[in-house]
């Protein structure tokens, strides 16, 4: 998973969608940590947010992640949980996260969630390419 | 749906959310038509895409809309539907979509995709407010 590392390294945005009730499909803004494991990605989310309640009942996600400037896209395909993690959350936590999450790495509304990545595809649109990054299932 | 379509007129990028098999999400760049008739999207899409084949078998879509830069998202939630329209088509077409359909109008691979929407989320982030524009069901 090296070149999505390098993709996505410098990415702001995101959006992660979560299938809700009924099937509907949602999508939220979410920040992007700078971290890929492996196949994993890592965001913060509030236990309370509809995508969190989303991804307890049904934990299929995708991730988008964007540079519009420069047309880039990607997409990621997996399964999500929340977790439990306090060394990781401690290697994550910046300051600049006191905006959504008051009380820091103590805030109760303070998640971890780990996407565990199935499936990404990238275009570069100017380029008029497709890669498929990595497909495991 | 007037100040949804206030929102996204000038905005250049969409990602378009679909199920594929297995319950798998799927995302893919789509070009925004600067058009919302009531509660209505409309794109250009290839008949032959991942996205258009995942939308005959499972309507529910998501559209995430963004301007990064600003730190504005909008997340539409509705069912799609691959239409024949050409009046439709007509009316959205431009010369710039040669890139992706070289023959125009007459492309074979050219399809025009009708999103119903349900549901609307916008957040607009520097200012920590979630407004959600309509919820239809």
């Amino acid at each position: 998973m090296g070149k999505l590392h390098d993709l996505i390294k410098n990415i702001r945005f995101a959006m992660l969608t979560t299938q809700g009730t009924e099937g509907m499909l949602h999508s939220c803004p979410m920040t992007v940590q700078e971290v890929v494991d492996g196949s994993d990605l890592w965001f913060f989310i509030r236990r309370s947010s509809a995508g969190a309640l989303d991804i307890g009942r049904n934990p299929r996600v995708n991730v988008s992640l964007a540079e519009p400037q420069d047309q880039k896209y990607v997409s990621v395909s997996g399964s999500a949980q929340l977790t439990e993690n306090p060394p990781k959350a401690k290697e994550l936590w910046s300051p600049l996260y006191k905006t959504w999450f008051p009380k820091g790495l103590e805030d109760p509304e303070l998640a971890l969630l780990h996407v565990s990545i199935d499936r990404a595809d990238y275009w570069d649109v100017p380029k008029g390419t497709m890669i498929q990054l990595q497909e495991l299932i």
